[in-house]
């Protein structure tokens, strides 16, 4: 087991990443500020993992809310349910949320953390690696809104984010690559290195070999660790971490929430920002190639479906990065050096738009 | 025109009191990110304060809510109405969120704001003088659950409070003295001068005098923005801010949301607290009567409604003061000096409840 640690002052947290965790008696106990907690999981997840936590948890009162499994979940309906529980039990502030899933049960059930009694604490078990390298670190917690992806919510930190590689043995390999798409974004915005690593290791984390998916894991936390530390709400460099995101929730939107998981649509999002890069003469040719090439080696979709380019725009400029009607992207200058700009002509972003909807 | 500060580090803000302050052009310029302003609003006030409040905007992209007045609308469903029009308006991250009315177009309001884009800029225009004196200053925000008040929120700081005096002329009696109910409770709670003020002023109060009601505001900003600054997410002392909520809630629920309004049923509940207090032997009886009396000068009932003992505590239990199923109340050791504190005999809190509905 290794531990990293989110910098943030008061609101510090570990993350706990190794083999066998779950099941571990004890290693929640520090963790918890009273004998309440809620534990927020799915349909999918809840007959593997659930007696496990529970059996970490020793004599705790451990109640449950089990949501259905899909992103067409992750709604404010959904949301009043698991608030509809915290007062039924009559949990008070120092209760404790326990997210067990991926990436819409740990933003969904944190949500629900941040805003119960305007705000409990919670602790995320992500058990999708897209979860275990994204969206359990870094405090974004919210739901969708039929006009938009995560268009409500908080940010709310856990007291611990607890990532048992074993839970990837049973992962679909969908969602493997899925989780490989967020893996690769780290590469991309800031370590050429761990690029080249991910070139060289992409078959041995295709066929799940642990040592590879552990360095994986920890060298995504550890970069986006020290990301949200230096910028805990996004005024800046956090924005860095949406690279091919507003392309992706276009995506996400325009094909309807669920048809395409969300790291799908980032790596077909990447592909579109990388190439935007390279009309804007910002980066190589080659270096396009070499992006679509690992994605494509992982699985993972390289161009968006078929849509109409205005549509699309429309859709696009409905993401929160969106700063008074202009939209900004995260923009490549080259494999590891990304930026945040609104620095390019309009038109040229449809012009991107007709060709990659031509293809 | 005075201003006082809420100390929050770089979440500082100014509370601007005066008379004459709506429709003052330019007042609001400096709190603006972008030109996107939505103003949340309710159908009594927005005919007379709309328009002086578009006015002070000048050039900025003005779009209204207008809820219907009342505590009763302070739910999950009429959030979603103001989250709809965000979305509705592809407002961005940088838009600002405009409260205009009492607390409940304040807490609401202020929630949106603060869930919307996982938060953005909000300012309170508080047009009761509960609001002005209590819920606009400290960021407290968030709406009513069927199973207790205030159960999901946020803390949210506003970038500025904007107190216009003159929109108490208009207020109605029972809304001045609901007030006037939090204003006593900030001398009742750490400032004993304060309280002896407020026995010589209350005709004055009640008259409206300016001067005094300029006066009793301030004040009671003035100590309020001290505690907030203290804690601002109340671990401690911010507690005491309390004094007659855990009563007043369980008044609130079991009468009806809306049927009592929230300052009666706090000065009611600081009745009951005085006697319990009076009851653990730590405030004189004289205290008891002297509370007791100033608040019916000002017109605020002194004992709950008749109702049930064991559903009063049963809805106590529910507040969110409650850590660990213990109840903990805000106690009065004298006038100026009060303490939080779960440091009672819970058969004795039962002879204080049956006492009182049995008077």
């Amino acid at each position: 087991m290794i531990s990293l640690t989110v910098e943030l002052g008061e609101r510090s947290y570990p993350i706990l990443i190794g083999s066998g965790l779950l099941g571990r008696a004890g290693l929640l106990d520090a963790y918890l500020s009273s004998r309440d907690v809620l534990v927020v999981t799915n349909d999918t997840l809840a007959p593997t993992y659930l007696e496990p936590l529970r059996a970490m948890l020793g004599d705790a009162r451990v109640e449950q809310v089990v949501l259905p499994d899909g992103e067409a979940h992750k709604t404010m309906d959904t949301l009043q349910r698991v608030l509809d529980r915290l007062v039924e039990l009559r949990f008070g502030r120092d209760c404790t949320v326990i997210t067990l899933g991926g990436g819409v049960v740990g933003d969904l059930g944190g949500f629900a953390a941040a805003i119960y009694q305007r705000g409990v604490a919670f602790i995320q078990v992500p058990t999708t690696l897209l979860a275990q390298v994204d969206s359990s670190v870094g405090g974004k917690t919210g739901v969708n809104h039929p006009g938009g992806k995560n268009l409500v919510g908080a940010f709310h930190q856990p007291r611990l984010v607890l990532t048992d590689t074993d839970t990837l043995r049973t992962l679909p390999d969908r969602e493997l690559s899925a989780g490989l798409a967020e893996v690769v974004k780290y590469g991309l915005i800031q370590d050429e290195a761990f690029f080249v690593w991910l070139e060289h290791q992409a078959d041995n984390l295709l066929r799940r070999d642990p040592a590879s998916l552990h360095h994986a894991i920890r060298r995504s936390c550890e970069v986006k660790a020290e990301v949200v530390a230096a910028d805990e709400r996004e005024s800046g460099q956090r924005a860095l971490l949406n690279l091919g995101h507003t392309f992706a929730h276009a995506i996400e939107r325009c094909a309807g929430y669920g048809e395409w998981h969300h790291g799908e649509a980032v790596a077909a999002g990447m592909c579109m920002a990388a190439r935007f890069s390279a009309r804007l003469g910002w980066l190589r040719d080659d270096d396009v190639r070499r992006i679509a090439s690992l994605l494509e080696r992982l699985q993972l979709p390289v161009a968006p479906p078929d849509l109409d380019p205005r549509e699309f725009l429309a859709a696009m400029s409905l993401d929160k990065k969106v700063l008074a009607g202009e939209i900004r992207l995260v923009l490549l200058k080259a494999i590891g050096d990304a930026v945040v700009t609104s620095d390019f002509p309009d038109h040229l972003l449809l012009d991107e738009l007709r060709a990659a909807f031509m293809a």
